[in-house]
């Protein structure tokens, strides 16, 4: 192969210095060098030719089947990124992601694929910008990929708002209308149980064989009322957007929103209080995140808990009929979207639930379909998110419960920085320029910092990984301080500890990392990994557990409400689904403040609400928010379209 | 070619007696005869493979160079599609644009496109259904066109949302920062003006080669508060769900929307009342509908007016920063999406502006692109919404009048069953069976009803076209009531009146009808074509205009409102716009219940809205409902996934 071309045989890449704006070097990738048909990159991993849908401009989407087929293959390696603590600033997990990838596929000739998440993308045009990576390290066309997508995110509006509607309608109608008269409407003459109803009837023990017609009385009544109790009501409204005035809204106050008094003349407003949340924080994409295919992504919708009946009993998706036109709703969404990297890598991207409400990881389905399809010599590389305290362990103990697949090896990212930071380091937030802490050497901060890392790796190594710690420079680093890091690392068992420089330079830049990354993964074998706790031990075990064995906590306490949910979940038969701890991604525990390794402190569990449907508990510790805001100059002020090229510009 | 082969060479339609449903026939379609793949459908009218981007499931996306690239090619002939004034069951409009186009290109021979525009996904789950038109003259897949399309309804709501996120964000900091503090986040240091900032300094009349430091205290202000009136606010924010509980909400009711009190120590929420409308109501959609292209979208999404400063004047997109953000948003939807009909022939689905608040009508560029790629002998049959006195007025006098383009054919749908229903026949509702007069032979009542279709047919007639009344068979009509169609609309001066049973039978049961329309192509030169008023009269006087051309009315009221707002309209720069008026669909008159042909009565305007960046003002002429309930059934209980096969099941 000549000198000219990467492993893959394209050209290979000649990153600019200094390094562009991501948009800018998406573009010139896109303009100079050219894109991959996505076909070839399909071709790259194996993928027949009715195994690519070509969904808009450079992407596909990839059937599930693309599985399936390969049932009896064996997986490749398995391998996540994640990170320490980050700063405001992140600390490159996404873009690590992605020029580990590069290096494997287009320098080492590994057969690879990088799974990550898809950004929600209110975000975009607020203060965050794009999340495809960055630098020489992306997925291009940065714009297609921050934008819409394949529509799996809207199509993830439109189920959780279909649900949302139908649980103020239903209790709108039963307002006003008597069982027997909600009974005929939902049956009405002619028209047997849909499958939906039959769920419906199996789950209150009458034979779903009969007909409407057949029922009892009793029966009736039970079927049509669902008697939601609308302070239990926990389901909210999403979008994809960042509107801080939907975060607590009055709806149901129109005119036409009114229902007769019950033994009254008049009439009263059907309005609650409620509230939406952006999308990527919905339960239905927590549920295709950790859906196995389009059966499992039916039974999870249909299983989603709304809130309670007034009997105290679980309303389910089901329930209010709308199990199967949510699955047929995200029928497409199920499948992962195929994109490439800089240097025309194949990357998959699927789903993107909170990092801190939900798992923070892509989709179960992507994954599996990348180790099929790199095969055994080839290499996964997926990313969590948030720090490895949530992002990891989310990742270990729900998702990879879920999968039944073995990661071999995580990749820990540190930033002498965020080091730094965790050592003493004055704040560091977004806007502001950086303290001279941070711009000049001071190898005694990374040190006494470098005990955050430390623990990350101690964590990891708790699931049976072995551990590369990714040193992510920039271009104030020295080499005393990233000889810290490396020190820190090695001495607290990682496997290896490198210092990779993708961001600049692409898969070059991260070659090292990517050996290390083969290397950890052929010294450890699959099944050593192991999850932290058994799923069977009860709600305040497994809290317990994951407090004290990866935040290092001395203790939990639980609030009252807390109490009697925990109650509540273990009569509704929740007990038994892993945890999914609500918290901050800046410290171990539920102070953002409180950096390095934090020691003498309780987690403090206020409430703990139910993803029944995807399958996590997840206790809230701490201040949760759902809908960012825009701050007064938001991004979409410099993002235009240029009319002479049609480019879009301005997005970063 | 061989009997069993169409005139584009594929096997002939084989109809089912009875017809199954639409779900069915188009899932026996798919299975058993099998799609052309897309880019053999593109190939039939001559799209080279640069100008058609695969989309999804049998779907492509179809960019503006297939037009710009044929500029000096003469276009083809241009024929719309409309009706009488409908029963609440539909008389089949899209059925007969889709039956009429499989007629003209699978029968005849001719190269035909159909334009239709994308149904609202909402109302598929409630009680209206699919409207890929219906039995064998339907686009295939219906699950494909139903649900997401390729995502341009979902990109009218992200930027319609966006809009409104902008607006309340704003208002919430122009609350608690001075014009100067303002002014410094707008425009931090360093950061020159972005190109949407310079197109409000030329707004407000401020050299725009200025840097931020050079402006006066003055112009600050000017430039920075935008001092909306909340009172004015009219954009609302969208969802496509039949959410009938976000009709009207209070937004901002958080603990975090709060702002200090002005001269106090206390903190004032920053809520008010607001709003959803369905998607498709969203003036970004009606914009979709009437651009020109990426540039021309990009002002007119910028010149959406918003709501009012206290000083009187319009706050526009734009001046929220959000223009080129809103453009960016919907840089793939201005390209329409290609698909077929159950008989290979090629559709362009694209807009689906509400036909009452706005125009009704499919895009401008999807009939551009139609009308050159069948060329000087082909055919784009184009729908208007709604009844020819809203759709088809508006078509001619906003849609055509913003394209150029002109049609030289107007065909009018009627059914036996509406002319009835005009004729004196007891009311018709969705889900009551149909009186005897509806299903036993009733010459008079027919006769008497052809009024209506007199009337509309003499109103095409005042645009220049040729009319063709086409009689959408039913199995109860009789040759004699059928005869008495044909003889009133020949009467009336139609160039010829067909009976058309493409439901049943496809192509070849409105091949009848596609013989007429050619004819009727023939025999009219497009130059004939002209306008009903003058864009340049008064608002009133042209308002006037259609209400007693059109409606028959005898004068239009203005209320005081519409008054107040017709002054504001003329004094904004709006007057010279054109009209887009809101009313039932269901008579000529504002009363839905006046069937036939009313007299002796008056329009009566109560508010006028403006869509100043889609370029019309609508005169609010009845109760206009923008976001449809959910019955205590809705349609969605039926839907569900086939977890064997993966089909869609239920949808109707």
């Amino acid at each position: 192969m000549s000198e000219d071309k990467n492993a893959l045989g394209y050209a290979k890449l000649a990153p600019k210095t200094p390094v562009p704006s991501d948009i800018e070097v998406s573009q010139q990738i896109v303009k100079e060098v050219g894109l991959l048909p996505v076909a070839d990159v399909a071709k790259q991993v194996g993928l027949k030719d009715d195994e690519v849908i070509p969904w808009g401009i450079a992407k596909a989407k990839i059937p599930l089947k693309a599985r399936d087929s390969r049932k009896d293959l064996p997986d490749g390696n398995y391998v996540v990124v994640t990170g320490i603590n980050p700063t405001p600033l992140g600390e490159g997990k996404s873009t690590t992601t992605i020029g580990l990838a590069q290096a494997l596929g287009a320098v080492l000739g590994k057969p690879t694929i990088a799974c990550i998440r898809q950004p929600s993308q209110g975000p975009t045009f607020g203060i965050k910008g794009g999340a495809a990576g960055g630098g020489y390290a992306q997925v291009v066309p940065m714009e297609e990929f921050n934008l819409h997508l394949t529509g799996d995110i809207h199509a993830v509006t439109a189920a959780n708002n279909l649900l949302a509607a139908a649980i103020d309608t239903r209790m709108f109608h039963e307002c006003s209308q008597s069982d027997e008269a909600l009974y005929k409407r939902l049956c009405p003459e002619g028209k047997g149980f849909s499958p939906v109803m039959k769920r419906r009837l199996k789950k209150l023990g009458i034979d779903a064989t009969k007909k409407p017609a057949d029922l009892t009385a009793e029966e009736r009544s039970a079927f049509a009322r669902l008697d939601i109790d609308p302070d239990t009501i926990t389901w909210q409204r999403v979008l994809d957007t960042c509107d801080r005035h939907l975060r607590e809204v009055q709806v149901g106050i129109g005119a036409k929103e009114t229902v007769k008094a019950k033994g009254g003349d008049g009439r009263i407003q059907h309005c609650r209080k409620s509230g939406f949340d952006i999308t990527v924080a919905s339960e239905v994409m927590a549920v295709l995140a950790l859906a196995r295919d389009l059966a499992d992504l039916r039974e999870k919708l249909g299983a989603m808990v709304i809130g309670y009946s007034r009997a105290g009993k679980p309303i389910t998706a089901d329930d209010l009929g709308c199990g199967g036109a949510l699955a047929v709703l995200m029928k497409d969404a199920i499948m992962p979207t195929l994109m490439q990297t800089v240097e025309r890598t194949p990357v998959l991207v699927h789903a993107g639930p909170f990092a801190n409400i939900a798992t923070g990881n892509s989709s179960v389905v992507a994954d599996e379909i990348a180790l099929k399809l790199v095969g055994q010599d080839g290499f996964c590389v997926t990313e969590a998110g948030f720090g490895a305290d949530i992002g990891m362990e989310k990742f270990f103990n729900i998702k990879c419960r879920y999968s039944g697949l073995k990661p071999k090896c995580a990749v820990i990212v540190a930033t002498v920085r965020a080091l730094k930071m965790h050592g003493g380091g004055p704040p560091v937030s977004a806007g502001k320029p950086l303290s001279k802490e941070y711009t000049e050497e001071n190898v005694e901060l990374v040190t006494k910092g470098a005990a955050n890392l430390v623990k990350h790796i101690e964590n990891a190594k708790k699931f049976g990984v072995n551990v590369v710690v990714a040193v992510n420079q920039f271009k104030n680093d020295t080499p005393a301080e990233i000889e810290a890091v490396k020190k820190a690392s090695m001495d607290a068992g990682a496997y290896d500890a490198v210092l990779s420089n993708h961001w600049a330079k692409g898969g070059e830049g991260a070659a090292d990392l990517a050996a290390a990354v083969v290397k950890a993964c052929n010294d450890n074998d699959a099944a050593n990994f192991k999850f932290l706790y058994d799923v069977n031990k009860t709600i305040k075990e497994k809290i317990e557990i994951i407090s004290k064995e990866i935040y290092g906590a001395d203790g939990v306490e639980f609030a009252d409400l807390a109490n009697k949910q925990i109650e509540q979940y273990e009569k509704s038969g929740f007990g038994n689904l892993p945890i999914c701890i609500a918290k901050t991604q800046y410290s171990f525990s539920c102070d953002a403040s409180a950096k390095g390794v934090p020691t003498g402190f309780n987690i403090t569990v206020r409430e703990i609400r139910s993803c029944a449907g995807a399958g996590f508990l997840y206790p809230i510790c701490g201040e949760i928010m759902t809908v960012p805001g825009l701050p007064t100059r938001p991004g979409f002020y410099d993002v235009d379209v240029d009319l002479e090229t049609g480019d879009v510009i301005g997005l970063f």
